[in-house]
């Protein structure tokens, strides 16, 4: 590519994306979710693999897309987003939720709608599976704008602290949700402990 | 149900979508740009069988998507969203393109970005395609943030004529274009002769 930012150039909503197996709720953050058809009323979500919601999903069919807007604290971000449902509920102590009629959990709380989808077919597409699902019940929450992935990137995310590297060092910003890498170089394996997105996604920090 | 317009939380980037068969260059206006994976770098476009450009991409298997911005002139949309390559040619008087190395064109005024991509998969949505393609290539034209649907909606898009009704007559806003219906009432099979939206998206007009 003659300039991979791009790539930077699409836009994304943010949601949170919660399922239920048995007993267990869950939920993680995506970016990808949109409407491809209207008749029927249909969206799509790519889910990485990775992600324990994505099995819970692939297994039961049924997901909750809550809207997130540009009054969501970066504490969602950070419950939902950066930890996983396999060591950790995600819900404990958080009471911002509500129990739609298809059992799972929509947020309340800095958001503006939830979707309840029912999943139609799935596409393997590698690292991500694609969900196509019917649009089964919804409701509008609030009328905060919705925020986009550059609205966070720019006002939600907080600022790398601007600490000067120790002598000898450098420091690298993971562009994707801030962890600061400090050493004499970014290994190019590194995979960020936060949100685990690669080296690639790393940009030098200017002292 | 609850309340369909949950719909409307969802955000979109927007897009001129271009294809190029045999000596003929087409575009139309698209809202579902995402990337889908970045290991491959992968993006994904859902597009109404009804576009020309739908067809000529089914059949060449490559696309360009030029990255609109928040300064895109409105008649950027009415050029490539408001009328059939059938029918026209859209690029006819308009030179605001380059020709990019895969041989299609892409869009560079309006726009920030612009990605060539080549077909990976087809999924059949019904009314839709979903066409799940590798980036081959792409620049950056320009620092202006990305136009929204929201955005468009809000603030490119002209608002309604305020002239009254006719006495006897109410009238209907398509909320996709602004076209107005004016009638004693709006057909349900009701299509807008502009954008080619059913009576669903259309809203009464308190005069």
């Amino acid at each position: 590519m003659k300039d991979p930012k791009a790539m930077y150039a699409l836009s994304y909503g943010l949601f949170v994306l919660t399922a239920r197996r048995g007993e267990q709720d869950n939920g993680c953050i995506i970016n990808t979710g949109i409407q491809v058809t209207s008749q029927p009323n249909r969206v799509l979500i790519a889910v990485n693999k990775s992600n324990f919601t994505h099995d819970m999903i692939l297994e039961t069919g049924a997901f909750n897309l809550s809207v997130l807007t540009e009054k969501a604290d970066f504490s969602l971000f950070q419950r939902f987003g950066f930890q996983s449902g396999r060591d950790t509920d995600k819900f404990r102590g958080f009471d911002r939720v509500q129990r739609t009629e298809n059992g799972l959990l929509a947020v309340t709380e800095g958001t503006s709608a939830w979707l309840s989808c029912k999943v139609a077919s799935t596409v393997d597409l590698g690292t991500h599976t694609l969900f196509v699902a019917d649009v089964t019940d919804g409701d509008v929450l609030s009328r905060e704008p919705s925020a986009t992935y550059a609205y966070y990137q720019a006002n939600i995310k907080p600022k790398p602290a601007a600490a000067p590297a120790q002598p000898g060092k450098k420091r690298w910003v993971c562009t994707v949700c801030g962890y600061i890498y400090e050493g004499e170089t970014l290994p190019a394996d590194f995979i960020c402990p936060i949100c685990k997105h690669p080296a690639s996604d790393f940009e030098p920090v200017a002292d």
